[in-house]
């Protein structure tokens, strides 16, 4: 059975279009860049019973990793842990690390003059009430930390919304995890812009050159037409030969690149 | 049992982080707008069994509107219909209406000198291939017809994934139906920049405004500090009467202000 992730993104501001989902875009051009599948991204609002049922669909599923946005911070709607809790058939527990963790990031933040003084209140010690069993993992740039709890055989890795901290985090101390399971594995991409001829008229092209190039992945994305039509074709694959990925999806691309510029298209590539 | 929408993005390009999706963010705000819920987003693969799994999961939770986008062209990998006829269990059936779309879509580029001359080839009929029982939705701006089908109590909408597509079908054809179920619900909102108050020292404040408030749900975004606390508060609400959800979500706005001033808290408006 091929490993795999699935991302969970915690958070009402998602269901109603407040932002766009780049935290799930980032994290999944770098689950593939290290060479591990996305198979799902699931968006859920802030509420205990969603999260819950979110999560345990996915552990159904016996992915590799589970990997929670949002939903970590210090107010009434933060309840992604207690989510997991419930997804795990355990309770909240104080974690002595995670109340270290938040402590010194307060003190340094009074060091560096930026609160005057600090307590623990209530909202900042539920940051370090992890489902039992979990652990805290740091948090460079923020005050909440990550969380990480295990499943059977998938990790569940809890990241904060905030960008900058989410990726801090991953960075730090998820992305060699990931690239432990994920082993010698790269992913090879190359995108060209393809003028000229109708997507429908490129199908055969495609169904051809995927034909010919087993491990290559052809995808069409076509553009909203002016007067000529006009779409991107993105081909991929992923290999533990790096040279090799690289081969496969060159052969490919010039089969593809022939039989378009036959056919009277236009080809630029596009960076990726 | 309230009404509410589920969102099902279909493709690769998602799950390998090339684009955001930007349709989900864009459906959730139209949905938000016109008074329904939107509860969950799934996105999942070019596969039929992935397309068909996140369906009839979707199906078991009861929505009244299931709207996917992405996969109803031409090429090998649009697979969103077979995915639906396999999650309905039915057939694919050529669709005559859906045909004549396709084949006057085709026409009217030949006249508008697009194309030099085309034909009906499998790829093209191929999107005139609908689940049995299901009817195209007429596509303005593209070729593929959007798809309307029905099971039990849900309405399931498929949108092509080209954002212009997918926007001026659901203006034009699906924003009626889903007015027709949210009623008179209108959803009203405001969004304020606080500066100087960490977002663990604001949380007593959101518990008491919304405990004071309690038709209006407050969240506060942290964004990255600089050296001074900063932070985006939403207010919002859901009502048959938009001058009592704008009331409402004033009243909450007054008290919150008033609080965050007296904590020495800065506070401008931001556009929603």
């Amino acid at each position: 059975m091929e490993n795999f992730v699935e991302i969970v993104c915690v958070g009402n501001e998602l269901l109603i279009g407040k932002i766009a989902n780049t935290n799930a875009q980032w994290l999944a051009k770098r689950i593939t860049t290290l060479g591990l599948k996305v198979r799902r991204v699931t968006v859920i609002g802030d509420d205990v019973g969603e999260i819950a049922a979110a999560i345990r669909e996915s552990l159904e599923r016996k992915p590799s990793f589970i990997i929670t946005t949002g939903g970590l911070g210090p107010t009434f709607d933060d309840k992604t842990l207690e989510g997991i809790a419930t997804a795990l058939n355990c309770e909240l527990e104080q974690n002595d690390e995670a109340l270290k963790m938040i402590e010194e990031t307060y003190q340094r933040y009074v060091a560096e003059g930026r609160m005057e003084k600090f307590e623990l209140s209530p909202h900042r010690v539920k940051m370090a009430k992890l489902p039992k069993g979990a652990k805290p993992i740091c948090n460079p740039v923020g005050t909440a930390p990550g969380v990480l709890a295990e499943h059977e055989e998938t990790l569940l890795i809890m990241l904060p919304g905030v960008p900058q901290e989410m990726e801090a985090i991953f960075d730090e101390s998820v992305a060699s995890l990931i690239r432990e399971v994920a082993g010698d594995l790269t992913f090879y991409e190359v995108s060209i812009e393809v003028r000229g001829i109708p997507e429908s008229d490129l199908a055969p092209v495609i169904d051809e050159v995927m034909r010919d190039n087993p491990y290559v992945y052809v995808k069409s994305h076509p553009k909203m037409s002016e007067k000529v039509p006009h779409l991107e074709l993105h081909l991929s694959t992923t290999s533990e030969d790096a040279n090799l990925a690289r081969q496969r999806v060159s052969r490919g691309l010039i089969q593809m690149s022939e039989t378009i510029q036959k056919k009277g298209g236009k080809i630029k590539p596009i960076e990726t």
